[in-house]
């Protein structure tokens, strides 16, 4: 059966016979995938007309919470999805960590959402950056939605995560998907995105589904549009030359697997815990998935006087390792995605065979537990010995269970080595031993994406070696595709258009909605801590003083709180500081004051002062100084399920002379009006 | 003369004839360009074995240092390159928009080196991701310098700070610089080159010079280099698609040249100042380097009803325009930059004949003051005037002294004609209205990469629609290449591999040089504000308290400072706030004991605190809470041209039961030993 796409607000399937999918334990037929004669350029205007202005109408907080709904959603439904997944050849363990994964995704970009976010729809990122003396001429930067559609290829390896870790940022930022699973899977992927549509949660045309290729989707996208590919290297280097992504310079991000690296430190010696964890985390590499992760561990770089030990431990836990049907408890490791999977390992293990030599597993045999060997795609976990300066480990990725021992025999060689993959995923460095870790990571960090420092002090916490995380980046220089995804809200940020604005502050906080210093203050009778949420407007401004500091003041200060620093209590060596010359005021004794002066203290609005931010002590307080306080709301964030939201204020202190003596930020939580 | 590179240490010229540079004011040959037979295989591999790790070993603010003081040695020669810059059609006005641009870049990138990042040559970057529920487990992103060559190709238009804008970030990313002028003007940035390598100031490798094309050098670039290309679009497409760049996953980045607009408001009515500032940018950037900028106004969008005033003004402006020898001090409009690229812009303009009426100018003639108007590359400004339904408006660039004027009658209208660009540098709204500046930044925001909203109130301060700032991005979507240049730190870290780290706090605080929370604090007998800048290490650590907070201390510090809010002073109030439930200690009072707690009074190397970071008030304290302070030493930053440092700490303020009532980062002045 051609399974349906979701395209243009409705599920339909391409025409044809379709192109197969198996049951990679059976080798059964399961399902077939055509988008043939689906409009796909009508898609794209869908996305563009339908799903985008819809996702635009939402803030970011609101969309935060759809992901959230969802992941809920997929949540209790994720059985239906575990029976899939064994049929992509996984295991219990392996689907969880697929199908939880992307959940998990989900979930961390909702909270993402909520807490890094504004409630509004517009981003404005960084500080805002001077461009004249006076302050008439500001700069900032916004950051907007793109106005197209985020193309989401992906790869068969993680028939939900995939899709998921990349939808979850572009809903984020307000851009619709278009997902195209990869085709061994996509029966998987197809039952996914069926949940997510039929979810009912997301607003027409911020997802679509396309049940097989892309066809000719890639010639409509524009300058707009974002295309973001994992797979292999070779598929990367062909959609990125395409065209159309060329002529309009498509946003384009490829993640491709990777030769990744794992090395143990001369520290760890046999015996010791690092040891262990070094051969516990290689194996678990080689088997979760069947090794069919990007950021598995191809290359083992361990010292070469342990070289023997290593193996000899990874091959007892190897040979532990029941290989079989995923649905039978007994089995560790499944089967890889398909047959043809298992042939691109055979072929990538003979370009291997020159340079390296087997010491553990048989590329042609493997016995199974609860099914057939040969209809199923079973490989046994393979382990290699080379030469570390074979140039084919370097180069060849064998895409399954598949790992090679390689001894290095000084750290600025291991570092090499490591740089010899040309770009990696993800590399971790199993020690104990912090200048070793500091020497290996600051030395093969520009070839990597993500390291891991594994150690006893992290060992039972740590996500290990292969598993991307939503709050890090994911992606790697060179061969890895040269892409960076997910990485909390930077993930989101690239799906976004990054514009430099420039304006006097009354237009830059119109623009913005963010009150930018210089721009206009509303003084009114009401003060503004007796507003609540809605009421209040960025702007208004509360100004409180004069209050004259005296040296009882100072002194009272100190000995009420223990402060009895110099610069505050004895003159002639206050005059020998160089900042201050004479006695001043303590910096807590000013906020301290200029708190006083513009808190409304009867029960209101404001319900607690949370926080400060970026508080600078611009001049020195000195005796007799009178201190004004101008507190103005700058930034105004409804929570969307609470009776309160957050106000940031911008708090200026200053003296006698107009000279600002103290700048920050004071965060408070106030009262929505029916809260 | 073929001028010389500087490839591998030393100057050097490339064999043959070499191509041809003209002088664009008498036509005659001025020198010639080639880099056949050089060794650029070579220059790279020098760039990365000698400039690399020179660059490698010096800090941040070595880095910055040495731009400074590029900047100066280049600010006292500059008469040598207006000298170079007039025989390329310059004004003095535009040579010194060029030069003095170009240098205000490298001084830019000084200060924001000195200022925002850190003394050593780690970048870490974001907030510390928790990755497990006991802390044990840590995120963070650490950036490190690219250990390849970053390949600069240039423009025309801009022969010095083209360069210098791509060298500064580059440079204080610590990646060296192989810099490729364009032909018309490569005498010019010959001469700047000259200036910068024979300066002594630079480490050798950090910067080379091809004097001519690129030739082979594109096919030895790896993942470790990146190539920023300012140019014509379809050449970006060309170098885009390269074999290498492609196979490699090379980082490229494209400046191009786009269709900008300028939006005049419909509050602005002739004889509003809005009215006269929009005529008179248009004419300024129609005319300033006759009109060769990437991001002069192409489309001049206004009201339809005052399509005809705008026409006069900006025709009565241009009509006074003297076209001529730079050098002669009556002319306000040199020569384009050779007779091909007039050329050029003729072929442009007939192909915008269909579509567009000439308003003003002669493309085939101009009268020329004290120079050959056939022998040099003069042209006179040219305004069109066009139907907003024209497509060549929007799609055909004439890269001279020509805009054209379009009508618009709603504000959607002319956000759409504004994306009808396909991606824009600079766009720019002209407006007293707020709503309106909102409404059209907003909606062409996803088009362009800068966005200015000019009026009276930033009219003096203003630098102008064509003029991008180091400290914001340069580069737009689409048409204007996809990239993004500068951006203050932004435009280091484009040449900088982002790597996402993960270990425990130890480990972490061992890689990257920074105390990350839950790693080891030091806590020694010399109390940590006793030592010096170099005897200072991060996780020294002094413990303060416990101290209680009594009601009475309440009482008196909300007397003492006049902040007499409900929650502390009214236990019944207090008891209906959602968060206290009670009466609660002021958050400025507990920070103010914290200092009282672990401030050292008598002098010391610790001179002053200057301020407080991300202060968060995390649990309310009660009365009779026992409060202890356990301030950290979290990032040490000495400064090279001071006689102190700044010392961040982590301070953590816990109550009785080990809470953390408060954290926060305390920031001091901290003297050096020799200070």
């Amino acid at each position: 059966m051609v399974l349906d796409s979701y395209v243009g607000g409705r599920w339909q399937s391409g025409s044809g016979e379709g192109r197969p999918m198996f049951d990679a334990v059976t080798g059964e037929e399961v399902d077939r995938l055509s988008t043939e004669g689906l409009d796909l350029a009508g898609a794209a205007s869908h996305a563009r007309t339908v799903g985008g202005p819809a996702l635009r109408e939402l803030s970011f907080h609101q969309r935060a919470s759809l992901l959230k709904a969802l992941a809920g959603h997929l949540r209790e439904h994720r059985e239906e999805l575990y029976a899939l997944s064994a049929r992509t050849g996984a295991t219990l363990g392996d689907s969880k960590f697929d199908v939880d994964g992307g959940i998990g995704v989900l979930a961390a970009y909702a909270s993402k959402g909520k807490r890094e976010l504004p409630a509004g729809t517009v981003l404005v990122e960084g500080d805002v950056e001077p461009l004249s003396k006076d302050g008439s001429f500001l700069g900032s930067h916004v950051l907007s939605p793109l106005r197209g559609v985020a193309v989401q290829v992906n790869a068969y390896n993680f028939p939900c995560w995939g899709p998921l870790e990349k939808f979850a940022p572009a809903f984020l930022a307000g851009v619709p998907s278009i997902v195209k699973p990869a085709t061994p899977t996509g029966f998987l992927t197809a039952g996914l995105m069926r949940l997510v549509v039929d979810s009912g949660l997301l607003p027409e045309g911020s997802v679509q589904f396309l049940a097989g290729s892309v066809g000719d989707l890639f010639d409509h996208l524009t300058e707009q549009d974002l295309v973001s590919f994992t797979g292999s290297a070779s598929t990367a280097r062909q959609l990125r030359t395409h065209p159309t992504l060329v002529r309009r310079a498509v946003r384009f991000t490829a993640e491709a697997d990777s030769l990744n690296c794992s090395i143990l430190g001369p520290d760890a010696t046999p015996g010791s815990p690092e040891f262990d964890l070094y051969v516990k985390q290689l194996v678990t590499e080689m088997t979760v998935k069947a090794g069919q992760k990007c950021t598995a561990i191809r290359r083992a770089l361990v010292p070469a006087e342990h070289l023997d030990a290593v193996a000899e431990a990874v091959i007892a836990r190897l040979s532990r390792i029941v290989v079989g049907n995923p649905n039978n408890p007994d089995v560790r490791m499944g089967a890889l995605a398909g047959l043809e999977q298992r042939e691109e390992v055979r072929r990538s293990l003979k370009a291997l065979a020159d340079d390296a030599r087997v010491l553990y597993g048989d590329p042609d045999h493997v016995e199974v537990t609860d099914a057939d060997a040969e209809r199923g795609a079973f490989l046994s976990p393979v382990l290699l010995g080379a030469d570390p300066e074979s140039a084919a480990v370097h180069e060849v990725e064998a895409f399954g269970p598949v790992s090679t021992l390689v001894g290095y025999t000084s750290t600025a060689q291991v570092v090499d080595l490591a740089a010899r993959g040309q770009g990696s995923l993800a590399g971790s460095v199993v020690t104990g031993d912090p200048d070793f870790a500091r020497e290996v990571v600051l030395g093969a960090a520009p070839w990597h994406g993500r390291m891991l420092v594994l150690d006893q002090a992290d060992a039972k916490s740590s996500t290990g070696h292969g598993s991307p995380m939503p709050q890090l980046v994911h992606g790697g220089p060179g061969r890895a595709g040269g892409g960076e995804e997910m990485g909390g809200v930077r993930g989101v940020k690239h799906h976004m258009q990054r514009t430099a604005l420039q304006g006097s502050p009354d237009m830059l906080t119109a623009v913005t909605g963010q009150w930018f210093p210089g721009s206009a203050r509303t003084t009114t009778e009401v003060h503004p801590f007796r507003k609540h949420l809605e009421e209040l407007r960025v702007g208004d401004t509360v100004v409180g003083g004069p209050r004259r500091v005296t040296e009882a003041d100072v002194e009272h200060f100190a000995e009420f709180t223990g402060d009895t620093f110099y610069a505050h209590m004895d003159a002639e060596a206050a005059a020998q500081n160089p900042f201050f010359g004479e006695r001043v005021a303590h910096g807590y004794l000013v906020v301290s004051f200029a708190a006083g002066l513009f808190v409304d203290p009867a029960p209101g609005p404001v319900l607690a002062n949370f926080g400060v931010d970026s508080l600078r002590f611009l001049t020195p307080v000195k005796f007799d100084d009178e201190l004004t306080i101008t507190l103005t709301a700058k930034q105004i964030t409804p929570r969307d399920t609470a009776a309160y939201g957050e106000v940031r204020w911008d708090a200026d202190v200053t003296n006698q002379n107009g000279d600002s003596v103290a700048r920050y930020d004071v965060l408070t939580l106030v009262a929505k009006q029916d809260g």
